[in-house]
């Protein structure tokens, strides 16, 4: 653990005290988002100090110019990138003509942040000494607004303490920012407008090449002890508005500013038209007012938690990292959007350039899918869908024909932003988790109608994708797949991957039965579909002779599938053998040694496991567990939760909760050193799962939900709900009986343990 | 074959007619170099078109920061790069105040370079009528001098051919230069003084970083119509000394520029007195004078030829071909300085980065054993000797310890200059390459003394490295060498590749012998290694068990050694059934594609062939032979040599002789399109032994030179001369009969087709 200043608290973060050492850690900590956008919690008054300044906006990006050492054929020639935006949050204070900067106080004291993850604000307090001597108290709520989400709202309110002062409060928009992540420091942005009218200033301007348009817009209300003011000069300049009020306050006076900011878009909007909708939110926005609108925050994610919160009682900081998780998640994403998806760093951070990754279908869609509605999961469904043409270019890219399709590792636009050949050209299990997630939607959801109407062209797609990547050996009479990286990407061009041949096969075979079951069912998509892809029956054959005579390495003396073919020529020493100083190998080993060494980074033969748990006994389950396990080091954020989930299954509830803590408050106590570059959103869905598949054994089996609950030892019990095809169901486990809670109106059976229980609405039921 | 405008001609290069597309390559083909500094064939006067502007001085390099996408642990910070020198060639024409241009002229004919060979000198004459209608004929002469090799002469003479005009001639000196393959625009050169004094002129300049002290200089002499004149004038700028003749001119008369400039580094003179340092170089060269100059040159040149020179008959572009891979050999390395070595792209262009590659092991050093002295090998070995310290670094960067040696892949100071993972960390067999070298130079010479005095250490540390990057596999009961890229570098990260294996296996034996040589004939050298590198006999042992136990993948089936692990389990197509289209498939095909083919950039297990043929019968060579090659697309400049030598060895000499064009022509034929980037110095070495070893059939067994003499059908007869532990044979072959001349006094016998020959000096013996 790495930092341990978050004060424990059920529903808040909490910091206390000034450190500077700690600014970029908590700017990545406290940040909010409301789908639509989202900001790292930079100050808005002037800091000096090093400082990570980042506003995202949901869909905005920029295709950057790609870098790399040696190029090879097939790499991006560009790839989108997390672009950072105008700031609107900047509020320049000056005491005295001194700008209050907590860089350059004397003395603060009574500096807290809270992240009220409850009601989704977050508030900033301090008392300062300033360069020039005055004493100030300072008092900053903020929020974006889940209501209206092109709107954020801060309160800004400042006392002075020890004596009278002239006090300039100069809110600003501003978008003369960069970007850390930029390769080649190109331009990003173009401004093309700036303006202003009474107390509103917007800035237009554009991404480059991209021609994102937006407008960044504020509007202000100052008072000064007690008095509205106007603005009494505006500054103007190529790339920033203020608006200036100021005033003498007397000792004990309070200047209290009101600001809206945010964006409109033309990705929403009509390009030329985004002042005059920018003008329409923040008449809303006045309307309601500060308090009116904070008041819809607060019902707003009442609903979100009143679905998907997670209650641990017995341990304040399991249950503070749970709901951390979970608020992060909904800060993200909130499926209104199908052009949007869970980007790895959220609204945190710029790393990783691109939004999408595996991660979305193989973590996330399972808790979308039982916290929301089931649009959200469509939604996330669809957006691959519509990228299924980038990605049968990208597959052609790489020599790829007939319509096979590659879905990118990294993307915003469906297109490939990652240029490592052994990840972009080599980890293609990313396509058979996008299949599976059309499989596990339907699973879940027990709607059939995405795969008629989108999925089975992505199915076909995919199939195609890996009917062609398979050759035949003659050597094994077998189909191999050669040269890839599998999920544990401490390995790279092995031939044959277990994980990565067992998915080639399953999809190839849920496709054709996808293209039975649509040919009996929807005759007409089924029409539209094999026009357009111009599959035959011997396309069809073709692909099931891959499938069927799939080669997967095994080990007859260990009684397991292998990894990889040659896994075991490797010096099979256990990680637990592996002296402390090697950890973590990713950054104390070379990439040869790390290559050829035995560990792995996260679940790879176990993620099969995970999910294809009903091809395979539990004997099969705990062999493989036992055989991988000890070489795993987990250095991947998305490692722990999977191995929880099947340690919790083999009943290993010590072991399960082991991996529980790491996952869920990674970022909380930065066990990474990292956090300050943003949060691992998506491995936030991982700790959900671990709790709620794990200990909760929560399964879907033949249309029926299923549950195996177990508790750790150190809880008092935990609850969480799912929405089950549209039931909602609430669980909750204490040690020895678990309680089951139906709402609605209507009954429904499931199962507990193996044993049918059927829930009556509004009643309770333990088992 | 992508260029066909140099005209055959047995000793000269020679271009004919002006053509702006080939202003790149023709600055490639007709580069200069003397060892100590070379140019590219750039325009003595102003060039507005493209071109790309080269000098370089040996041994000068700039350490530019590393440019990845993806940083790996153990990648160099800094590289090592050859570095753009100040330009002292350049000569600014004006007539009437208009610059000669030759982008810019109305009209050029006669335009017309040679490169001769035979004496050292390029040529370049045309005749132009300039944009202000003046009709000039010029005619240039460059050389870089052998004798004294800190400096160049031009002599530059130009004619008014249509009118009376004013002439200015302009020399200078600019270290206003950029580098094309900087990766951060960095500025390479601090300029520290710009002086002159009567007709000469200095630029003393620092290379950031690595601190190289250098001076650029410059000395003219111009002759108007007969008359020697001084400057009229001196531009001086920061970076820039011009010296300024001025003359009128009638129709008919000609100006005579003689300019000779250089360098002078502080590697071999005091930082502080490189001007005068300077000036000494400039008074001799004064003093020779140009035509003295020149006779020096061409004198130097005919010893070189009388020992180097291959001669065939019958074949004008073959024989202009060979001559030209020697000539360029010969400009790059001349073995008098071992902190130098053999640039891949000599002194004609900047890729690549860093001057050393295996290539110098593998490829150079029997070409620079047979053509020069011992003691030109000797600094080829004691180079990799005194970068030992920085190979045990580079080991110790990867995870080995105890004095474990990885050389470097690519490097201009022992520093590894490379950062692809699959090439830097596992492209190791370069090592071996290191230790075949010091046998192979003690085989050839007869000379053992290296061994002890230095080799031994090396030797040392690369048999530890093996030690300790082979690991014992359970599962084979042998030791393998897991992820490593083998010669054929369209493989990588594969598993017990054969020559790798191999190689390892023979270093560790082989310097088990050496030590025990060195303690029985040496013991002094033997204490003194031993207690620098504290090795035990329970080292060695230890060494000999992975040696014993080295596990070689090999198929019964087909009889061969694998190149690695798995190496069957691909779609073997034959290249021979390999549409034409997708030709290279280093263009054609994303990396993937081509690491999951079967296709083979270089030899690989034929390699360890070549390198080991004593340890292999005939019938093992052509079975692999006949499996390999078949999958080999010869897409490096050093495969087919190799290829051309064991052809030959097979007795298919069309086929020996196919391969032998492929690589005798590759940069006057622009087989690869990019001779405009720098010519493929190194391979062309191999080209030498393609007739040497492959058709000549020289090799030495038993500290014999043995012979079987073969010819092209394609030929009438070619010689060669060797240079066998200082006697000279000089073997010229034909159709059915071979001569043998020996140089100097003493008898000696060598083996011709295994019979026993005795020459006796000074006497022609047909076999």
């Amino acid at each position: 653990m790495n930092q341990d200043y978050i004060q424990p608290d059920p529903w808040s973060l909490i910091e206390e005290g000034f450190d500077v050492e700690r600014i970029k850690s908590s700017e990545s900590l406290f940040s909010l988002g409301n789908g639509a956008m989202g900001q790292r919690a930079n100050f808005e008054e002037t800091y000096s100090g090093e400082t990570f300044q980042g506003s995202y906006i949901a869909g905005v990006y920029y295709p950057d110019k790609t870098r790399v050492g040696w190029w090879k054929n097939g790499y991006p020639e560009y790839f989108a990138k997390v672009l950072n935006a105008p700031n609107w949050i900047g509020i320049h204070i000056f005491l005295d003509d001194v700008p209050l900067d907590l860089n350059t106080c004397k003395k603060i004291t009574g500096f807290r942040r809270e992240l009220h993850m409850k009601e989704g604000w977050y508030r900033r307090t301090f008392k300062a000494i300033t360069a020039n001597d005055i004493e100030v108290e300072v008092n900053i709520l903020r929020f974006l607004s889940l209501e209206i989400d092109e709107v954020g709202a801060i309160k800004y309110q400042l006392t002075l303490k020890n004596k009278p002062a002239r006090v300039k409060v100069s809110p600003y928009v501003d978008a003369g920012i960069t970007n850390e992540d930029s390769n080649w420091d190109d331009a990003f942005w173009n401004i093309t407008n700036v303006s202003h009218k009474d107390n509103r200033a917007f800035i237009e301007a554009h991404t480059m090449k991209t021609h994102f348009g937006t407008c960044t817009f504020m509007h202000a209300e100052a008072n000064f002890a007690g008095k509205n003011v106007v603005p009494k000069k505006v500054g103007t300049t190529e790339k920033k508005v203020t608006l200036e009020f100021e005033e003498s306050l007397q000792e004990g006076e309070t200047v209290s500013l009101i600001k809206y900011g945010g964006y409109t878009v033309s990705t929403n909007h009509d390009a030329t038209k985004l002042v005059g909708a920018a003008n329409s939110v923040l008449d809303k926005a006045a309307i309601l007012g500060f308090d009116g609108l904070l008041e819809t925050q607060k019902n707003a994610w009442a609903d979100i938690w009143a679905m998907s919160d997670i209650t641990i009682a017995g341990d304040v900081k399991a249950q503070q990292g749970i709901r951390f998780n979970i608020f992060q998640l909904n800060q993200t994403y909130l499926g209104k959007d199908s052009r949007l998806n869970i980007g790895p760093k959220g609204f945190t951070g710029e790393k990783y350039g691109g939004s999408t990754y595996w991660d979305t279908e193989a973590y996330c869609l399972p808790f979308y899918m039982a916290t929301k509605n089931q649009k959200v999961a469509w939604s996330l469904l669809e957006y691959r869908y519509n990228h299924l043409e980038k990605a049968i270019e990208n597959a052609e890219k790489l020599g790829f024909s007939n319509g096979a399709a590659l879905y990118p590792m990294v993307t915003m636009n469906g297109e490939e932003c990652h240029n490592e050949w052994e990840i972009t050209f080599e980890e293609i299990h990313r396509n058979g988790a996008i299949a599976f997630a059309i499989y596990n939607y339907y699973r879940f959801t027990g709607d059939y109608t995405y795969i008629p109407e989108m999925g089975l062209e992505v199915l076909i797609g995919i199939a195609r994708f890996w009917h062609q990547r398979a050759n035949f050996s003659q050597n094994k009479n077998k189909y191999v797949i050669l040269g890839v990286t599998g999920p544990n990407e401490y390995e790279n061009n092995v031939n044959n991957n277990w994980y990565t041949n067992y998915l080639a096969k399953w999809c190839i075979e849920f496709t054709t039965e996808q293209i039975q079951k649509v040919k009996d069912g929807y005759p007409e998509d089924y029409d539209r579909v094999m026009a357009h892809t111009k599959l035959t029956d011997n396309e069809v054959d073709s692909w099931l002779k891959v499938a069927k005579n799939m080669y997967f390495p095994r080990s007859k003396e260990h009684g397991v599938f292998l990894q990889q073919d040659g896994f075991l020529d490797k010096e099979m020493v256990q990680v637990k053998d592996l002296d402390r100083s090697q950890r973590p190998i990713n950054q104390k080993w070379s990439w040869d040694r790390i290559l050829r060494s035995p560990y792995i980074k996260q679940a790879d033969v176990l993620q099969g496991f995970y999910l294809f748990e009903d091809h395979f006994t539990i004997e099969e389950l705990e062999r493989h567990f036992d055989f991988y396990e000890p070489f795993t080091v987990h250095e991947s954020s998305l490692s722990p939760c999977v191995h929880s989930i099947q340690a919790a299954k083999l009943g290993r509830m010590d072991q399960a909760y082991t991996f529980y803590l790491r996952t869920s408050r990674l970022d909380l106590d930065d066990y990474n050193k990292e956090v300050e570059e943003g949060l691992h959103i998506t491995s936030m869905a991982g700790t959900w799962m671990s709790i709620v598949e794990g200990f909760g054994g929560m399964r879907v089996l033949d249309d029926k939900l299923h549950f195996t609950p177990q508790i750790p030892k150190e809880w008092k019990s935990y609850s969480f709900k799912v929405n089950f095809r549209n039931r909602i169901i609430k669980v909750t486990v204490k040690e020895g009986a678990s309680q089951f809670f139906l709402e609605g109106t209507e009954e429904m059976s499931i199962r507990v343990n193996g044993e049918r229980v059927v829930l009556v609405p509004q009643k309770e039921v333990t088992v």
